[in-house]
Protein backbone atom coordinates (compact mmCIF):
# COMPACT_ATOMS: atom_id res chain seq x y z
CA UNK A 1 0.00 0.00 0.00
CA UNK A 2 1.44 3.33 -0.89
CA UNK A 3 2.17 5.40 2.02
CA UNK A 4 0.80 9.25 2.07
CA UNK A 5 3.56 11.50 2.57
CA UNK A 6 3.77 13.80 5.49
CA UNK A 7 3.59 17.55 4.84
CA UNK A 8 3.90 19.37 8.24
CA UNK A 9 6.37 22.12 8.32
CA UNK A 10 8.60 19.95 11.10
CA UNK A 11 12.14 19.17 9.22
CA UNK A 12 14.67 16.83 10.61
CA UNK A 13 18.80 17.47 10.58
CA UNK A 14 21.08 14.42 11.33
CA UNK A 15 24.42 15.78 11.76
CA UNK A 16 24.71 19.71 12.68
CA UNK A 17 28.44 20.46 11.27
CA UNK A 18 28.88 22.72 8.24
CA UNK A 19 26.13 21.88 5.99
CA UNK A 20 23.75 20.44 8.75
CA UNK A 21 23.97 23.47 10.37
CA UNK A 22 24.13 25.92 7.82
CA UNK A 23 20.37 24.44 6.81
CA UNK A 24 19.04 24.48 10.68
CA UNK A 25 19.60 28.55 10.29
CA UNK A 26 18.23 28.94 6.94
CA UNK A 27 15.38 26.71 7.24
CA UNK A 28 14.25 28.32 10.74
CA UNK A 29 14.31 31.73 8.64
CA UNK A 30 11.72 30.11 6.05
CA UNK A 31 9.44 28.86 9.04
CA UNK A 32 9.71 25.39 9.28
CA UNK A 33 10.35 23.75 12.93
CA UNK A 34 13.76 21.89 12.80
CA UNK A 35 14.41 18.87 14.76
CA UNK A 36 18.50 18.68 14.93
CA UNK A 37 20.20 15.09 15.77
CA UNK A 38 23.89 15.00 16.61
CA UNK A 39 26.14 12.16 17.86
CA UNK A 40 27.26 14.03 21.23
CA UNK A 41 26.26 15.83 24.12
CA UNK A 42 28.35 18.56 24.22
CA UNK A 43 27.59 19.42 20.61
CA UNK A 44 23.65 19.30 21.40
CA UNK A 45 24.57 21.94 24.43
CA UNK A 46 26.87 24.04 21.86
CA UNK A 47 23.96 23.36 18.66
CA UNK A 48 21.28 24.83 21.26
CA UNK A 49 23.57 27.95 22.20
CA UNK A 50 23.75 28.65 18.39
CA UNK A 51 20.77 28.00 17.30
CA UNK A 52 20.96 25.71 14.98
CA UNK A 53 17.27 24.24 15.28
CA UNK A 54 14.40 24.44 18.26
CA UNK A 55 14.54 20.90 19.53
CA UNK A 56 18.26 18.96 19.88
CA UNK A 57 19.26 15.67 20.84
CA UNK A 58 21.47 12.65 20.45
CA UNK A 59 17.85 10.66 20.31
CA UNK A 60 16.79 9.96 16.59
CA UNK A 61 13.24 9.53 18.30
CA UNK A 62 12.66 13.24 18.17
CA UNK A 63 12.27 12.39 13.97
CA UNK A 64 9.14 11.28 14.61
CA UNK A 65 7.03 14.16 13.27
CA UNK A 66 9.19 15.01 10.61
CA UNK A 67 8.06 15.42 6.81
CA UNK A 68 11.74 15.79 5.63
CA UNK A 69 14.69 14.22 7.26
CA UNK A 70 18.56 15.65 5.74
CA UNK A 71 20.89 13.09 6.68
CA UNK A 72 23.72 15.58 6.94
CA UNK A 73 26.54 13.19 7.77
CA UNK A 74 30.08 12.86 6.65
CA UNK A 75 30.08 9.45 3.87
CA UNK A 76 31.51 7.03 6.09
CA UNK A 77 28.71 7.19 8.69
CA UNK A 78 26.38 7.54 5.69
CA UNK A 79 27.32 4.45 4.13
CA UNK A 80 27.88 2.37 8.25
CA UNK A 81 24.19 4.06 9.17
CA UNK A 82 23.57 3.80 13.01
CA UNK A 83 20.84 1.05 13.28
CA UNK A 84 19.04 2.83 15.96
CA UNK A 85 18.72 6.12 13.19
CA UNK A 86 17.31 3.66 10.68
CA UNK A 87 14.65 2.32 12.63
CA UNK A 88 13.61 5.54 13.92
CA UNK A 89 13.31 7.70 10.33
CA UNK A 90 9.35 8.04 9.96
CA UNK A 91 8.05 5.96 6.83
CA UNK A 92 6.26 8.85 5.75
CA UNK A 93 8.42 11.07 5.51
CA UNK A 94 11.01 12.29 2.92
CA UNK A 95 14.76 11.20 3.51
CA UNK A 96 17.84 12.70 1.65
CA UNK A 97 21.46 13.47 2.07
CA UNK A 98 24.29 15.31 1.46
CA UNK A 99 26.91 12.85 0.64
CA UNK A 100 29.29 14.30 -2.16
CA UNK A 101 29.52 10.71 -4.09
CA UNK A 102 26.16 9.52 -4.60
CA UNK A 103 26.25 5.79 -6.61
CA UNK A 104 27.40 4.18 -3.21
CA UNK A 105 24.75 6.15 -1.40
CA UNK A 106 21.63 5.59 -3.82
CA UNK A 107 22.72 1.79 -3.59
CA UNK A 108 22.43 1.32 0.06
CA UNK A 109 19.50 3.99 0.93
CA UNK A 110 17.10 3.19 -1.74
CA UNK A 111 16.70 -0.21 -0.07
CA UNK A 112 16.36 1.05 3.56
CA UNK A 113 13.88 3.69 2.73
CA UNK A 114 10.91 3.70 0.30
CA UNK A 115 11.35 7.83 0.23
CA UNK A 116 14.78 8.40 -0.24
CA UNK A 117 16.30 11.24 -2.69
CA UNK A 118 19.94 10.99 -3.23
CA UNK A 119 21.01 14.52 -3.55
CA UNK A 120 23.62 17.10 -2.26
CA UNK A 121 24.29 20.78 -2.27
CA UNK A 122 27.34 21.91 -3.86
CA UNK A 123 28.52 24.45 -0.51
CA UNK A 124 31.25 24.43 1.26
CA UNK A 125 33.88 26.45 2.96
CA UNK A 126 37.34 25.44 5.02
CA UNK A 127 35.01 25.43 8.33
CA UNK A 128 33.57 22.49 10.28
CA UNK A 129 32.07 21.10 12.84
CA UNK A 130 28.93 22.87 15.29
CA UNK A 131 30.50 26.25 14.78
CA UNK A 132 30.60 26.04 11.00
CA UNK A 133 27.03 26.41 10.29
CA UNK A 134 25.98 29.61 8.40
CA UNK A 135 23.81 32.20 6.79
CA UNK A 136 22.66 32.04 3.54
CA UNK A 137 25.67 29.07 2.43
CA UNK A 138 22.97 27.56 -0.48
CA UNK A 139 21.89 30.37 -2.74
CA UNK A 140 22.96 30.57 -6.00
CA UNK A 141 24.70 27.38 -5.46
CA UNK A 142 24.07 23.67 -7.32
CA UNK A 143 22.14 21.00 -5.77
CA UNK A 144 22.43 17.76 -7.17
CA UNK A 145 19.90 14.98 -6.99
CA UNK A 146 20.58 11.63 -8.81
CA UNK A 147 17.43 9.76 -8.57
CA UNK A 148 17.34 6.36 -10.68
CA UNK A 149 14.25 4.14 -11.96
CA UNK A 150 13.59 3.45 -8.10
CA UNK A 151 13.07 7.11 -6.59
CA UNK A 152 9.89 8.58 -6.10
CA UNK A 153 8.46 11.14 -7.36
CA UNK A 154 6.77 13.09 -5.05
CA UNK A 155 9.56 12.74 -3.09
CA UNK A 156 11.45 13.68 -5.31
CA UNK A 157 9.83 16.73 -5.96
CA UNK A 158 9.71 17.72 -2.12
CA UNK A 159 13.79 17.82 -2.17
CA UNK A 160 13.82 20.28 -5.40
CA UNK A 161 11.26 22.65 -3.87
CA UNK A 162 13.26 22.69 -0.60
CA UNK A 163 16.44 23.28 -2.48
CA UNK A 164 14.71 26.04 -4.98
CA UNK A 165 13.33 27.54 -1.73
CA UNK A 166 16.89 27.75 0.12
CA UNK A 167 17.89 29.68 -3.36
CA UNK A 168 20.15 26.58 -4.92
CA UNK A 169 20.13 26.00 -8.91
CA UNK A 170 18.64 22.36 -9.07
CA UNK A 171 20.10 19.57 -11.14
CA UNK A 172 19.56 16.44 -11.69
CA UNK A 173 22.49 14.04 -13.25
CA UNK A 174 22.56 10.13 -13.18
CA UNK A 175 24.45 8.65 -10.26
CA UNK A 176 27.27 7.42 -12.23
CA UNK A 177 28.02 10.33 -14.49
CA UNK A 178 27.46 12.59 -11.20
CA UNK A 179 30.30 10.65 -9.76
CA UNK A 180 32.23 10.88 -12.64
CA UNK A 181 31.82 14.45 -13.10
CA UNK A 182 33.06 15.21 -9.81
CA UNK A 183 35.99 12.54 -10.09
CA UNK A 184 37.16 14.90 -12.70
CA UNK A 185 36.93 18.56 -11.62
CA UNK A 186 36.72 17.76 -7.88
CA UNK A 187 38.69 14.68 -6.87
CA UNK A 188 41.71 14.28 -9.45
CA UNK A 189 42.62 18.06 -8.62
CA UNK A 190 43.07 16.83 -4.69
CA UNK A 191 45.09 14.04 -6.00
CA UNK A 192 47.77 15.35 -7.99
CA UNK A 193 47.50 18.93 -5.92
CA UNK A 194 48.42 16.28 -2.88
CA UNK A 195 51.35 14.60 -5.25
CA UNK A 196 52.92 18.25 -5.46
CA UNK A 197 53.03 18.50 -1.99
CA UNK A 198 54.25 14.75 -1.32
CA UNK A 199 57.49 15.70 -3.99
CA UNK A 200 58.48 18.97 -1.95
CA UNK A 201 58.19 16.58 1.09
CA UNK A 202 60.43 14.12 -0.65
CA UNK A 203 63.31 16.45 -1.70
CA UNK A 204 66.24 15.92 -0.22
CA UNK A 205 68.60 19.31 -0.78
CA UNK A 206 67.84 21.63 1.61
CA UNK A 207 69.96 24.25 -0.32
CA UNK A 208 67.33 23.70 -2.92
CA UNK A 209 64.12 23.69 -0.46
CA UNK A 210 65.49 26.40 1.36
CA UNK A 211 65.40 28.88 -1.69
CA UNK A 212 62.28 27.27 -2.62
CA UNK A 213 60.50 28.45 0.31
CA UNK A 214 61.57 31.92 0.12
CA UNK A 215 60.80 31.66 -4.00
CA UNK A 216 56.92 30.46 -3.44
CA UNK A 217 54.76 32.49 -4.61
CA UNK A 218 50.71 32.49 -5.95
CA UNK A 219 51.55 29.99 -8.49
CA UNK A 220 52.33 27.24 -5.65
CA UNK A 221 49.92 28.57 -3.45
CA UNK A 222 47.15 27.94 -6.23
CA UNK A 223 48.46 24.67 -7.26
CA UNK A 224 48.84 22.97 -3.18
CA UNK A 225 45.97 24.82 -2.12
CA UNK A 226 43.69 21.54 -1.97
CA UNK A 227 46.11 18.84 -1.68
CA UNK A 228 46.18 20.57 1.44
CA UNK A 229 42.46 20.80 2.42
CA UNK A 230 41.04 18.46 5.12
CA UNK A 231 42.86 14.66 5.07
CA UNK A 232 39.64 12.70 6.29
CA UNK A 233 37.15 14.46 3.67
CA UNK A 234 40.13 14.01 0.99
CA UNK A 235 40.72 10.32 1.92
CA UNK A 236 36.81 9.76 2.03
CA UNK A 237 36.52 11.16 -1.65
CA UNK A 238 39.01 8.63 -2.68
CA UNK A 239 37.58 5.45 -1.00
CA UNK A 240 34.30 6.38 -1.95
CA UNK A 241 35.14 7.12 -5.83
CA UNK A 242 37.50 5.07 -6.16
CA UNK A 243 36.94 3.76 -9.72
CA UNK A 244 36.04 7.02 -11.17
CA UNK A 245 39.03 8.47 -9.67
CA UNK A 246 41.23 5.84 -10.73
CA UNK A 247 39.94 5.96 -14.19
CA UNK A 248 41.04 9.73 -14.79
CA UNK A 249 43.71 9.04 -12.52
CA UNK A 250 45.17 6.99 -15.99
CA UNK A 251 43.95 9.66 -18.23
CA UNK A 252 45.93 12.51 -16.22
CA UNK A 253 49.14 10.03 -16.41
CA UNK A 254 49.10 9.94 -19.67
CA UNK A 255 48.17 13.45 -20.27
CA UNK A 256 51.30 13.74 -18.39
CA UNK A 257 53.29 11.29 -20.52
CA UNK A 258 52.52 13.63 -23.69
CA UNK A 259 53.65 16.35 -22.17
CA UNK A 260 56.97 15.22 -21.08
CA UNK A 261 57.69 13.34 -24.51
CA UNK A 262 57.26 16.87 -26.01
CA UNK A 263 59.68 18.09 -23.67
CA UNK A 264 61.84 15.17 -23.50
CA UNK A 265 62.18 15.81 -27.46
CA UNK A 266 62.36 19.10 -27.48
CA UNK A 267 59.36 19.50 -29.52
CA UNK A 268 58.50 22.71 -28.56
CA UNK A 269 56.08 23.50 -31.05
CA UNK A 270 53.79 21.20 -30.19
CA UNK A 271 54.02 21.49 -26.27
CA UNK A 272 53.27 25.40 -27.03
CA UNK A 273 50.23 23.93 -29.03
CA UNK A 274 49.12 21.94 -26.08
CA UNK A 275 49.43 24.99 -23.66
CA UNK A 276 47.40 26.90 -26.37
CA UNK A 277 44.63 24.07 -25.95
CA UNK A 278 44.68 23.91 -22.06
CA UNK A 279 43.85 27.84 -21.83
CA UNK A 280 40.87 27.68 -24.30
CA UNK A 281 39.26 25.23 -22.39
CA UNK A 282 39.85 26.38 -18.29
CA UNK A 283 37.36 29.52 -19.22
CA UNK A 284 34.46 26.77 -20.21
CA UNK A 285 34.79 25.70 -16.75
CA UNK A 286 34.83 28.61 -14.74
CA UNK A 287 31.63 30.84 -14.34
CA UNK A 288 33.73 33.66 -12.46
CA UNK B 1 93.81 45.93 -17.72
CA UNK B 2 91.23 46.54 -15.43
CA UNK B 3 87.90 48.76 -16.47
CA UNK B 4 87.30 51.54 -14.32
CA UNK B 5 83.40 51.09 -14.00
CA UNK B 6 80.95 54.06 -14.90
CA UNK B 7 79.06 55.35 -12.34
CA UNK B 8 76.93 57.49 -14.04
CA UNK B 9 73.28 57.72 -13.02
CA UNK B 10 72.20 56.68 -16.31
CA UNK B 11 70.19 53.25 -16.64
CA UNK B 12 69.94 51.44 -19.93
CA UNK B 13 66.95 49.18 -20.15
CA UNK B 14 66.47 46.81 -23.40
CA UNK B 15 62.75 46.30 -23.79
CA UNK B 16 59.73 47.57 -22.21
CA UNK B 17 57.45 45.27 -21.30
CA UNK B 18 56.09 44.71 -17.93
CA UNK B 19 59.57 44.24 -16.40
CA UNK B 20 61.73 46.85 -18.50
CA UNK B 21 58.52 49.46 -18.17
CA UNK B 22 58.29 49.23 -14.29
CA UNK B 23 62.12 49.88 -14.18
CA UNK B 24 61.71 52.49 -16.32
CA UNK B 25 58.65 54.27 -14.18
CA UNK B 26 60.32 53.31 -10.79
CA UNK B 27 64.43 54.25 -11.99
CA UNK B 28 63.05 57.75 -13.07
CA UNK B 29 61.25 58.61 -9.81
CA UNK B 30 64.89 57.44 -8.48
CA UNK B 31 66.64 60.55 -10.31
CA UNK B 32 68.53 58.12 -12.83
CA UNK B 33 68.36 59.15 -16.88
CA UNK B 34 66.46 55.83 -18.71
CA UNK B 35 67.59 54.94 -21.95
CA UNK B 36 64.95 52.38 -22.99
CA UNK B 37 65.85 50.47 -26.29
CA UNK B 38 62.92 48.16 -27.97
CA UNK B 39 62.48 46.18 -31.38
CA UNK B 40 59.81 47.82 -33.09
CA UNK B 41 59.06 51.52 -33.68
CA UNK B 42 56.05 51.10 -32.87
CA UNK B 43 56.49 50.37 -29.42
CA UNK B 44 59.24 53.37 -29.07
CA UNK B 45 56.10 55.48 -29.63
CA UNK B 46 53.46 54.12 -27.25
CA UNK B 47 56.61 53.68 -24.64
CA UNK B 48 57.42 58.03 -24.93
CA UNK B 49 53.31 58.43 -24.81
CA UNK B 50 53.14 56.13 -21.30
CA UNK B 51 56.64 58.18 -19.95
CA UNK B 52 58.40 54.42 -19.53
CA UNK B 53 62.29 56.39 -20.04
CA UNK B 54 63.26 60.07 -21.20
CA UNK B 55 65.10 59.11 -24.53
CA UNK B 56 63.70 55.87 -26.58
CA UNK B 57 65.07 54.24 -29.97
CA UNK B 58 65.53 50.95 -31.62
CA UNK B 59 69.21 51.67 -31.57
CA UNK B 60 71.27 50.26 -28.85
CA UNK B 61 73.95 52.83 -29.38
CA UNK B 62 71.86 55.25 -27.01
CA UNK B 63 73.38 53.09 -24.58
CA UNK B 64 76.96 53.95 -24.95
CA UNK B 65 77.03 56.68 -21.73
CA UNK B 66 74.92 54.15 -19.12
CA UNK B 67 76.49 53.06 -16.26
CA UNK B 68 73.87 49.72 -15.89
CA UNK B 69 72.34 48.29 -18.90
CA UNK B 70 69.46 45.99 -17.70
CA UNK B 71 68.76 43.38 -20.37
CA UNK B 72 64.27 42.87 -19.84
CA UNK B 73 64.19 40.66 -22.86
CA UNK B 74 62.28 37.18 -22.97
CA UNK B 75 64.59 34.19 -22.10
CA UNK B 76 64.25 33.28 -26.22
CA UNK B 77 65.76 36.69 -27.21
CA UNK B 78 68.43 36.92 -24.26
CA UNK B 79 69.78 33.73 -24.89
CA UNK B 80 69.96 34.17 -28.53
CA UNK B 81 71.09 37.65 -28.46
CA UNK B 82 71.26 40.45 -31.33
CA UNK B 83 74.94 40.77 -32.23
CA UNK B 84 74.20 44.43 -32.82
CA UNK B 85 73.34 44.78 -29.28
CA UNK B 86 76.28 42.83 -27.70
CA UNK B 87 78.41 45.16 -29.52
CA UNK B 88 76.77 48.43 -28.55
CA UNK B 89 77.00 47.71 -24.62
CA UNK B 90 79.77 50.04 -23.21
CA UNK B 91 82.46 47.85 -21.67
CA UNK B 92 82.79 49.83 -18.22
CA UNK B 93 79.17 49.18 -17.65
CA UNK B 94 77.68 46.88 -15.04
CA UNK B 95 75.26 44.30 -17.05
CA UNK B 96 72.43 42.17 -16.13
CA UNK B 97 69.59 40.32 -17.00
CA UNK B 98 65.81 39.42 -15.51
CA UNK B 99 65.25 36.33 -16.98
CA UNK B 100 63.68 33.65 -14.63
CA UNK B 101 66.00 30.41 -15.45
CA UNK B 102 69.53 31.58 -14.41
CA UNK B 103 72.31 28.72 -15.31
CA UNK B 104 72.07 28.94 -19.50
CA UNK B 105 72.10 32.65 -19.05
CA UNK B 106 74.87 32.96 -16.75
CA UNK B 107 76.41 30.37 -19.04
CA UNK B 108 76.47 32.29 -22.43
CA UNK B 109 76.56 36.02 -21.27
CA UNK B 110 79.83 35.53 -18.76
CA UNK B 111 81.39 35.22 -21.97
CA UNK B 112 80.10 38.25 -23.50
CA UNK B 113 80.67 41.13 -21.01
CA UNK B 114 83.39 41.39 -18.53
CA UNK B 115 80.73 43.11 -15.94
CA UNK B 116 77.74 40.87 -16.14
CA UNK B 117 75.55 40.28 -12.94
CA UNK B 118 72.95 37.11 -13.37
CA UNK B 119 69.52 38.34 -11.71
CA UNK B 120 65.86 38.69 -12.18
CA UNK B 121 63.47 40.11 -9.54
CA UNK B 122 60.39 37.38 -8.75
CA UNK B 123 57.56 39.93 -9.85
CA UNK B 124 54.50 39.59 -12.44
CA UNK B 125 51.35 40.22 -13.54
CA UNK B 126 48.99 38.83 -15.99
CA UNK B 127 50.27 41.59 -18.27
CA UNK B 128 52.81 41.68 -21.06
CA UNK B 129 53.83 44.40 -23.29
CA UNK B 130 54.47 47.88 -23.65
CA UNK B 131 51.06 48.49 -21.47
CA UNK B 132 52.03 46.44 -18.80
CA UNK B 133 54.61 48.81 -17.33
CA UNK B 134 53.35 50.03 -13.79
CA UNK B 135 54.88 51.57 -10.37
CA UNK B 136 56.36 49.46 -7.47
CA UNK B 137 56.23 46.51 -9.43
CA UNK B 138 59.36 45.44 -7.31
CA UNK B 139 58.74 46.40 -3.61
CA UNK B 140 58.63 43.72 -0.86
CA UNK B 141 59.51 41.11 -3.69
CA UNK B 142 62.61 39.05 -4.14
CA UNK B 143 65.27 39.83 -6.13
CA UNK B 144 67.78 36.73 -7.02
CA UNK B 145 70.88 36.84 -8.17
CA UNK B 146 73.25 33.61 -8.85
CA UNK B 147 76.73 35.00 -9.05
CA UNK B 148 79.52 32.43 -10.17
CA UNK B 149 83.43 32.71 -9.30
CA UNK B 150 84.15 34.93 -12.41
CA UNK B 151 81.51 37.49 -11.62
CA UNK B 152 82.76 40.68 -10.85
CA UNK B 153 82.33 41.49 -6.95
CA UNK B 154 81.56 45.54 -7.39
CA UNK B 155 79.27 44.69 -10.51
CA UNK B 156 77.21 42.67 -8.42
CA UNK B 157 77.37 45.27 -5.78
CA UNK B 158 75.71 47.41 -7.78
CA UNK B 159 73.04 45.65 -9.11
CA UNK B 160 72.51 44.75 -5.33
CA UNK B 161 71.91 48.55 -4.49
CA UNK B 162 69.94 49.14 -7.51
CA UNK B 163 67.53 46.06 -6.24
CA UNK B 164 67.73 46.90 -2.73
CA UNK B 165 66.55 50.69 -3.88
CA UNK B 166 63.93 49.72 -6.07
CA UNK B 167 62.64 48.08 -2.40
CA UNK B 168 63.85 44.60 -3.37
CA UNK B 169 64.76 41.94 -0.87
CA UNK B 170 68.19 40.69 -2.43
CA UNK B 171 68.97 36.78 -2.33
CA UNK B 172 71.74 35.49 -3.85
CA UNK B 173 71.98 31.77 -4.73
CA UNK B 174 74.38 29.38 -6.94
CA UNK B 175 72.77 29.18 -10.81
CA UNK B 176 71.76 25.22 -10.26
CA UNK B 177 70.24 25.53 -6.89
CA UNK B 178 67.80 29.06 -8.06
CA UNK B 179 66.84 27.41 -11.42
CA UNK B 180 66.27 23.65 -9.48
CA UNK B 181 64.08 25.63 -6.65
CA UNK B 182 62.06 27.70 -9.61
CA UNK B 183 61.44 23.90 -11.19
CA UNK B 184 59.89 22.59 -8.21
CA UNK B 185 57.99 25.97 -7.28
CA UNK B 186 56.66 27.21 -10.28
CA UNK B 187 58.02 24.99 -13.82
CA UNK B 188 56.40 22.05 -12.35
CA UNK B 189 53.23 23.38 -10.98
CA UNK B 190 52.94 24.35 -14.45
CA UNK B 191 53.35 21.34 -15.89
CA UNK B 192 51.03 19.31 -13.59
CA UNK B 193 48.23 21.69 -13.64
CA UNK B 194 48.00 22.08 -17.60
CA UNK B 195 48.17 17.85 -17.68
CA UNK B 196 45.10 18.65 -15.61
CA UNK B 197 43.24 20.55 -18.27
CA UNK B 198 44.53 18.11 -21.06
CA UNK B 199 42.88 15.15 -19.09
CA UNK B 200 39.67 17.14 -19.13
CA UNK B 201 39.63 18.03 -22.50
CA UNK B 202 40.45 14.41 -23.65
CA UNK B 203 37.44 13.02 -22.38
CA UNK B 204 35.10 11.95 -24.60
CA UNK B 205 31.47 11.61 -22.59
CA UNK B 206 29.43 14.66 -23.21
CA UNK B 207 27.12 14.13 -20.32
CA UNK B 208 30.16 14.27 -17.80
CA UNK B 209 31.41 17.43 -19.15
CA UNK B 210 28.36 18.85 -19.20
CA UNK B 211 27.75 18.24 -15.46
CA UNK B 212 31.58 18.89 -14.63
CA UNK B 213 31.32 22.39 -16.13
CA UNK B 214 27.97 23.00 -13.99
CA UNK B 215 30.07 21.72 -11.13
CA UNK B 216 33.51 22.93 -11.37
CA UNK B 217 34.10 25.38 -8.65
CA UNK B 218 36.88 27.34 -6.67
CA UNK B 219 39.10 23.97 -5.91
CA UNK B 220 39.30 23.68 -9.81
CA UNK B 221 39.49 26.95 -10.86
CA UNK B 222 42.54 27.13 -7.99
CA UNK B 223 44.53 23.79 -9.18
CA UNK B 224 44.16 24.54 -13.21
CA UNK B 225 44.84 28.41 -12.93
CA UNK B 226 48.29 28.39 -14.03
CA UNK B 227 48.34 25.51 -16.66
CA UNK B 228 46.34 27.91 -18.84
CA UNK B 229 48.78 30.77 -18.31
CA UNK B 230 51.01 32.38 -21.39
CA UNK B 231 51.61 29.77 -23.38
CA UNK B 232 54.72 31.48 -24.78
CA UNK B 233 56.21 31.70 -21.19
CA UNK B 234 55.19 27.68 -20.19
CA UNK B 235 57.00 26.70 -23.27
CA UNK B 236 60.35 28.74 -22.41
CA UNK B 237 60.54 27.56 -18.92
CA UNK B 238 60.89 23.97 -20.19
CA UNK B 239 62.82 24.53 -22.92
CA UNK B 240 65.16 26.52 -20.59
CA UNK B 241 65.43 24.45 -17.26
CA UNK B 242 64.45 21.05 -19.11
CA UNK B 243 66.92 19.11 -16.78
CA UNK B 244 65.70 20.33 -13.59
CA UNK B 245 61.72 20.18 -14.53
CA UNK B 246 62.73 16.41 -16.01
CA UNK B 247 64.34 15.39 -12.91
CA UNK B 248 61.03 16.95 -10.43
CA UNK B 249 58.71 15.75 -13.01
CA UNK B 250 60.23 11.65 -12.20
CA UNK B 251 59.83 12.41 -8.82
CA UNK B 252 56.31 14.03 -9.09
CA UNK B 253 55.30 10.44 -11.10
CA UNK B 254 56.78 8.62 -7.95
CA UNK B 255 54.96 10.18 -5.46
CA UNK B 256 51.52 10.26 -7.40
CA UNK B 257 52.13 6.61 -7.92
CA UNK B 258 52.72 5.83 -4.24
CA UNK B 259 49.38 7.49 -3.49
CA UNK B 260 48.05 5.49 -6.43
CA UNK B 261 49.02 2.44 -4.59
CA UNK B 262 47.46 3.11 -1.61
CA UNK B 263 44.25 3.67 -3.29
CA UNK B 264 44.12 0.53 -5.62
CA UNK B 265 44.89 -1.52 -2.37
CA UNK B 266 42.11 0.50 0.10
CA UNK B 267 45.08 1.39 2.46
CA UNK B 268 43.15 4.13 3.62
CA UNK B 269 44.57 4.69 6.81
CA UNK B 270 48.03 5.42 5.01
CA UNK B 271 46.83 7.32 2.36
CA UNK B 272 45.47 9.65 5.03
CA UNK B 273 48.72 9.98 7.03
CA UNK B 274 49.93 11.32 3.54
CA UNK B 275 47.47 13.45 3.09
CA UNK B 276 48.16 15.14 7.32
CA UNK B 277 51.53 15.65 5.87
CA UNK B 278 50.79 16.84 2.92
CA UNK B 279 48.80 19.54 5.23
CA UNK B 280 51.76 20.27 7.21
CA UNK B 281 53.99 20.95 4.51
CA UNK B 282 52.78 23.58 2.52
CA UNK B 283 52.32 26.40 5.11
CA UNK B 284 56.07 25.97 5.40
CA UNK B 285 56.25 27.49 1.67
CA UNK B 286 53.70 30.45 1.79
CA UNK B 287 54.08 33.73 3.41
CA UNK B 288 50.36 34.82 3.10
Amino acid sequence: MEQTLNTSKNIGIVGLGLIGGSLGLDLQNLGYKVYGVTHRLKTVQRAKERGLAQIISTNPKILSQCSIVILALPLKELLNPDPKLISELPVNAVITDVGSVKSPVLKLWKDLHPHFVASHPMAGTNKEGVEAGTNNLFKGKAWISTPDSTTNLEALETIKQLAISLGSNWITAKPTIHDEAVALISHLPVLISAALLKTIESEQDQSVLTLAKALASSGFADTTRIGAGNPQLGTSMMENNTSAILHFLLAYKDSLKQLEEKIISHDWKRFKEDLEKTKIIRPEFLNE
